[in-house]
């Protein structure tokens, strides 16, 4: 019984790197279904890319996790295979994975990926998502090598960590950012509901938005279809944070919000 | 044995959206094969994809079709699941499914998902795709649920259909419309081939091709190595409808066209 | 046992034909793994999808390989499926299989893919991909056609080639060319680390690289992360081909260079 494998990489649609990935998984895993959580991501953004593998990692089957975004290729950044209650992250160490292993309790074991046995021989220079992250995930999914038989362990805090901006709540107000805008404009922030409510707002109430030193008054509802055609909502996302959207427009340009812009929130003054 | 699902959006592939639905499919229906059929159509154009779809589906296996493409999702709209001679269609209530539907001979049955026990509980706005639309086309896949099991019925009346243009004939005139432009320029029109033999034209012969009030006179050829490098040909395409095209060009440039406007055909004047 | 089949195209991802495919396959060969090698490549362009396909094909699982890129669609162009060591090659007569079925030790035996009934019917055109392409992989995957059921040999002198860069090495000096400038900007040329050998230069050393009338030293390392940020490197790439990339910056633009620019090396003058 092999895992199935969840795969993730910022390689692009306009080549054969993502086909090759699956042809190495398929030659190696032959048993094991692949699931592409996505490749179109920025290109080098690695905290892009692990924030959306920490939104989605619940919803992915149990088994192996194979996350490519790597900026450092070509340097000495290690390669890892992380052991957690979900199953095996497998990626280079340089962030891209340490938010989703935390999401699913962190890992009881990580190893750095060094066994050349384990890696497919390059001609030339070393295509780590084809030659060292893909044969790795494979064995791991069917089992025919344990973390043992890739690499020594490491520990924790040898591991590059995704440093994410945090929260701060003083004096009725919560101070935070814009972490992500989708496709459509909506801004999802990185506040959680409870962090709102610990101010003393409530949903159903109006609440006071900061950015820059524009200051917007945005009812907090349930769903889009709460407001009017044009207008702007605070909710809670589909991933249960603090979004603002405009129901049939774009909140990024309608509040000059932006991934990384600071955003506070308060009850209405 | 569970179905196989084909599984159309308009979700693109610069985050994790599509992957997640995966995630999704492959948790809840672990032996079900899915087919993209595409991601990549217009944000949010309804017409575009059921259109799509409605070309695609007598080439995809008999099994579970989810489509969605929902510009009124945090409203009202329903969420659909449809019983067809084909298999399942899975879907928002906006009109989406319905020529697909049609094409592969109605539905016998259709219902309205609404049964909580069936969906994934968000953790905030729920994501239909994720939530509502995936889980629903995995049990159905299975078949650990049936229709009864995912809601109430609804008449064919009450589903929302897709308006899509008639042709009309009048005074050996066959009028329609330009309602496909591919990557490639070429139109499809909406109008059949038996049409256009209606008005007596028949393969061989000139068309008079009217556009606004620019008449152009085009050869109905078999294939595009028929005309010459450049020239404009009017032929059957592979979906079975007249469709214009330069070869080697591009015809929406060429005739100024584009998908809604009107264009006649009718023998050589 | 059905073997699996890699398929790659230029249909991009905006309509539903890599799906329609994707779903022939899937009901002629419902046992078959489907690898995408991908469908981004520009469209048209023979040439670098038929690289793309010969860096590929030795990372994907031994079976069948479909690929379509195909300009002349609609002319009386042959639809190839050629029997190799590797598995079968099925595609387009325009030279796109060529290099890759030469890189796995050439065919055996080419057939012309001629049998209405190893077709699907097209209402109108045929869609080649999806009526005649995708049928004859997936036979031949599930084994239910042989060559022989599917059209007449043809002699590999019948075949249309893919004409490739040739290198020539004169007075020291090794003359090639740019053949594929990834989306980094890494330049990849058609030069061997062999022929840099030939010519009396060794990796460490210092490489002499003419561009048009302008002439770049650049050192000859294993890896990006043996130069500063910023500077040029000329390494063996993946594939196993002199390379020359800039560490964190684009290499075409900074010595202007494009796929099919001469490029010409020597050791240090």
């Amino acid at each position: 019984m092999s895992s199935p494998i969840s795969f993730l990489s910022d390689f692009g649609t306009s080549d054969e790197f993502v086909g090759v990935v699956h042809g190495v998984l398929a030659k190696l895993a032959p048993e094991s279904r692949v699931i592409d959580i996505g490749h179109g991501f920025p290109r080098g953004n690695v905290k892009t890319a692990a924030l959306a593998l920490t939104r989605g990692i619940q919803y992915l089957p149990e088994g192996v996790c194979l996350a490519v975004v790597d900026p450092g290729v070509g340097t000495s950044r290690r390669a890892l295979a992380a052991e957690t209650s979900w199953g095996f992250f497998v990626g280079p160490d340089n962030g891209l994975l340490s938010p989703a292993v935390a999401m699913v309790g962190g890992a009881t074991r990580i190893i750095s990926i060094e066994n050349p046995e384990a890696m497919i021989p390059s001609p030339g220079e070393t295509f780590h998502g084809r030659d060292v992250f893909a044969p790795a995930a494979a064995l791991l999914a069917t089992g025919e090598a344990t973390l043992d038989e890739l690499g020594p362990d490491i520990s924790g805090e040898e591991v590059t960590p995704m440093l994410l901006p945090l929260t701060e709540t003083k004096d009725g107000l919560v101070s935070g950012e814009a972490w992500w805008v989708d496709v459509f404009g909506n801004v999802q922030t990185n506040i959680a509901p409870e962090e709102l409510a610990g101010v003393g707002v409530a949903p159903g109430q109006t609440v006071t938005v900061k950015v820059g030193s524009t200051i917007h008054t945005i009812p907090w509802v349930t769903s889009y279809g709460d407001v009017g055609e044009g207008e702007t909502l605070l909710h809670v996302d589909s991933v249960g944070l603090i979004a603002i959207a405009v129901r049939g427009g774009r909140a990024d340009d309608e509040l000059n919000l932006a991934e990384g812009v600071s955003v506070s929130l308060a009850g209405r003054r």
